[in-house]
């Protein structure tokens, strides 16, 4: 999912993505972003304890420094129902007690489907509409990266003219 | 997604069912029962404003009379990854509220297929999986309601011999 | 605590604020604003039915034209532990659904006391810690609203010089 | 607050407590319960990532051992609105995992004091208000086992004469 996330994130121009697993990631890959997309396997219906110790060891070292970045959540799954969206949802929370801003995604990117609190998938993203629901989560990403940091309304997603749905067949 | 959780709930031996839409569901309804799913369309990522009007009128009248029922929630959205375990979980606070046990379903009904949480759906619970789900939702809060209130320790769960998972493929 | 989170957010200069109950709002403020904190008492640990019929009812009219705006949530509740946050969840969930960024306060306001998931209070907000929570929640949205729509970097939290905590004792 | 807690729990008859660390517990503890008061820090808005790794590494070792079990939370956070909520909602959703039933407290037991999720305080349980959340967590823990699984029907919730509330004042 990371790597398809990453792909929607350096589909918009002028943004410079870097893929880190929790083993690589860096007190310094996070201070350096505008945006980020924190994932995690669905483990019990929330964050497995290898991603939640990341933000539990460095938590205090990054509070304060953290503040108006914007974030978004993804997950897989063992199964439909099986508490991907919980666990975006702890995600989130986690990036929100940072006073990080997140969102989901409104639109629809297949067929009843939609990253509308986060990308989820059950196993792996194998299907079309499993990757474009994390490549658009990618592009949302850096879409309000590019308004919000570097001041392009023109990517705004209300200018956008990529199909938005709602696809419900 | 009802009527078949009604189905599952009523494959259990000696268990009574009602099926009451929010605008039938009395409050003489509530305090028959021992065991609820109560369900809800996933409107803007939690419960419609109808259901929880029916909850929000009855509630003074009804609190501490549910205490120790046994609950759980079912949901269809517009899509995957589009509010369902959410709407579930806002279901569950609810019930939660007036003391009412709730529970998701560690089984896997199909691949990649599992009510963890509740019952949920995108549109229709048109597919065999959506419909193992719903009927195994019902099947569950059934055997916990003969556990529990007839004391019918064969209908256990754990003595079960039918098929639970992990079915991953 | 509408009231007083509508003073914090006046106390950021050049934001403009209106404040509205449920029955007044109308699709023309939602649309106008830039940042909204929403508020609803916790009623059986979510959400009220009006204030969700609000958002039900005005839905569709307004999907699309939301995204990117910027959001927060409060609540009162009967009681500590009686729901507040879940409460908040669910108005950020649904402000989720349109697009809408949201975000929690890292800050600590007084002693114990810390809006990191939006504002809470048990009853009214008659302490001077709920009021400090309430009038924080409103000056950070307004930081937000002048940092990210009018390009004011000086107002951004990590520039302040007020107290931010924690505080513990 | 587990110290409080389990006084709670061992103030109804019949009542066999441990009182387990997590680095004490084992599977053997967890497998004997009939029911299980589970808590973490607030770290983050939810679990610890300590209480987490015990709960993924014993997971597929019990699952399906552990159904219908009962099961609720409590978790202690640097401040009232510190994400206590989030917290003991991310315990019920693990223990919702392994087929768990779980419960919140509809009681009020001080004024504006309600373990409606689970019990949280701020910092320690130092206040009347929030050992008497503590104690009253443990001891409808123990009244819902002495019901449904020893068969108590005396000490249903519904049949007691303490104070269960609201108090506002």
């Amino acid at each position: 999912m990371a790597e398809i996330i990453a792909k929607g994130a350096e589909s918009i121009p002028d943004i410079e993505v870097r893929l880190r697993s929790v083993d690589e990631a860096s007190k310094e890959d996070i201070l350096w972003c505008n945006g980020l997309a924190v994932g995690s396997p669905t483990n019990l219906g929330t964050v497995s304890w290898r991603m939640k110790k990341w933000w539990d060891d460095i938590g205090f070292e990054v509070w304060r420094q953290l503040d108006g970045k914007i974030g978004c959540a993804f997950s897989s799954s063992g199964a439909h129902g099986g508490g991907g969206e919980h666990t975006c949802q702890a995600l989130k929370t986690i990036l929100m007690n940072f006073g990080i801003l997140v969102f989901g995604v409104p639109d629809y990117v297949a067929p009843k489907t939609a990253p509308h609190y986060g990308a989820i998938c059950a196993v792996e993203p194998i299907s079309n509409s499993d990757q474009a629901m994390c490549f658009r989560l990618g592009q949302r990403l850096s879409e309000w990266v590019a308004v919000y940091f570097d001041g392009n309304q023109n990517l705004h997603p209300i200018n956008s003219n990529y199909e938005r749905g709602p696809i419900w067949e």
